[in-house]
């Protein structure tokens, strides 16, 4: 038995999960918030799912991701309230990395050199990356005898070919400033592809996948014989469907018409994009559970939202099916993708003359688990399958410590 | 018999034909060039393609539109180079309009009103529109006794519902600035939906078709029963597919990168999307056959923007017909689209699954007319169409006036 540390840091808040393996069970599930900020928070649940769960609050202030990690620490090491004796239980550390760039392909084991092509990744993800380099600074002090692992969200990406990858703009903004299509969410394609195979009874090298992830953040992948070789995020995670508070696609003249117009200056405009834009700036939410309630009580920017979101959807699956010729399943994951019917049924609608089939009956049923929801006659499967990101890095960290 | 004059007025150019309706028979054709700079140019054929064809070459320095325009009348009414006695037998003059905005869903006679109209919406085509103005003032002072039509590139396209025409981005911006998709070449994809229609002795209005413009702009259309219900141009023409020196899509993150990473101004980098992007950021080229003739000599770059550019195509067509459902023709037309078979079989490519079967040999042929180049057991046929705006204009003007 193996027992993992699975962080994903950002800049004011350390998520994180103690995971056995090969069992794959969760022993813990928690996360600290407000790190910096006046009022810090951590929140523990040991055990959770089973008859032992046990929730633990604790609210101080949290000056930095050192004093964070120590709390997690003792929370994880309390003789009551815990889940270990000591840290030596953990015998790895896998951390969550937004932008591996060009530079990493697959996951790989954190040295001084794997840092430091991190730390020139940064212009790459200047909001990410750097709170990424703290979480794993931080458990490198605190966990020094134990292999870390960086699992990026961008390494199932690098498959895509580079006509599905270049932009058409100078060619020497990519040889000198990496400018290209890179792609995120990476390790919940791979994962939902991963169980999407077994479901299909085939070997993932022999399927062609479709697989949309909606969740606050949303993105589709093109997957053939296994291997990503599209996806609608690009450069940066604000490309492609419509999500929560983001864009995705715009015309790429619309910052100058903004600029010229209204008098925003480009920082503003790409926050106008990143936070206010997406659901929440066609109807003012972005929580489907809200948006759904409002629509169904007549709110009809709230119902425009909806169709917007999912015409994009469409539009992408029909883009994907027709760069991969044949495709054996869609597959719908993530908080969205999970638990709204109706999100998958209109993204849905109108493909049936390309032998997808939805059941609605199968797509309206609530389960937790992995699931089938076409007919018997879609020649495209479609499943509903649930994301597991942690569960991924920590099956990543197996195989990469089991070599 | 009536003769109608067709202007296309540039920021230093206007184009123009004089066509005789019924019959539909080209007078002349003609570009004034370098208006305001030092040396202007004017080029008239007269009797195009016929026994009495006549090249008239003005080389002088053309101050401005009106003097342009004179120069026009003065090469057009010429007793030995000239096609009409004098300028009363012009009994109506069209106008290529490039942004009607939401204001303009046909072509509409020109009164003081729509003039002001097309003021107002400058900010949404700041170099285009004040052109196009120039060209109708002139043209209402030198034909003060005919009707003055014009045609918008906008309006063919003002049939789109608002999921395909509305941004995620904050609905005030729509509200109060109309950001939204317009899209373009709605001349263009109007006349040949028409043309195809009659190919497909079906009436346009049950027809589904994907038109794909394809010059040195370009863009895709999804026609629903006659009427265009997405496109790929957007609020301006830079966004969809890639073009000559036009990025189409990006990341709209892209430009604050650029800022931050190479200290581009923003109007800088909207001059790097639209002139130097594209086929041309891509491989330095953007005339095809240069593209075409460097890539068969070895030219990975030429043979790499190719590549980019038809798989974009291939995208997007996958993109309408999931839109479309049922898609009865996909019509390929403008300079690239007529008379480029290779772009035609790279961007269909992968598609026979979906029932779209190209004829090779058909597609290899030269002709200069509609054809069908698809096998006979393709559920979606596939036209070459070329496109004609001055006809089509002609035509608008035709229908407007007899009304």
């Amino acid at each position: 038995m193996m027992k993992y540390l699975i962080i994903n840091s950002g800049s004011s808040s350390i998520k994180y999960q103690v995971i056995e393996i090969p069992t794959e069970t969760v022993l813990a599930t928690g996360l600290v918030e407000r790190i910096g900020e006046g009022s810090g928070r951590l929140k523990n649940i040991a055990f959770p799912g089973s008859d032992r769960e046990l929730t633990t609050v604790i609210e101080q202030p949290i000056a930095d991701h050192s004093q964070g990690m120590m709390l997690v620490i003792a929370v994880l090491t309390d003789q009551e309230k815990g889940v270990i004796a000591d840290t030596a239980e953990i015998s790895a550390v896998g951390h969550r990395v937004v932008h591996g760039g060009e530079d990493f392909r697959r996951s790989t084991l954190i040295t001084p050199e794997v840092i430091s092509v991190l730390e020139q990744n940064i212009p790459l993800a200047p909001l990410h990356n750097p709170a990424n380099l703290d979480g794993i600074r931080v458990a490198r002090e605190m966990f020094p005898a134990v292999p870390q692992v960086a699992v990026f969200d961008t390494a199932f990406h690098q498959t895509m070919p580079r006509r599905a990858y270049l932009y058409a703009v100078p060619y020497r903004l990519y040889e000198q400033y990496r400018v290209r299509r890179y792609g995120f969410h990476g390790t919940s394609h791979r994962f939902v592809a991963g169980e999407c195979a077994r479901l299909l009874e085939k070997p993932l090298d022999a399927c062609n996948l479709i697989t949309v992830h909606l969740g606050n953040g949303c993105s589709m992948t093109a997957i053939e014989n296994g291997r990503s070789i599209d996806t609608s995020l690009g450069m940066t995670p604000l490309e492609g469907l419509v999500m929560g508070t983001r864009s995705g696609d715009v015309d790429p003249a619309l910052h100058l018409f903004l600029k010229q117009n209204i008098g925003l200056e480009l920082e503003e405009i790409d926050t106008l994009l990143n936070k206010e834009s997406g659901l929440k700036g066609l109807c003012g939410m972005n929580d489907m559970r809200d948006i759904h309630s409002a629509a169904a009580a007549g709110d009809e920017r709230a119902a425009l939202a909806l169709e917007v979101q999912t015409y994009r959807n469409r539009k992408y699956i029909g883009a994907y099916m027709a760069v991969l010729g044949r495709v054996d399943a869609i597959v719908f994951t993530a908080g969205i993708g999970e638990n709204d019917p109706v999100t998958r049924a209109e993204s849905l609608k109108g493909l049936d003359v390309f032998g997808v089939r939805l059941d609605p009956e199968k797509n309206n049923e609530h389960a937790g688990q992995a699931r089938c929801i076409s007919r018997a006659e879609s020649t495209v499967r479609i499943f509903v399958i649930p994301t597991n990101e942690e569960l991924a890095i920590a099956r990543e960290i197996a195989d990469l410590t089991s070599e």
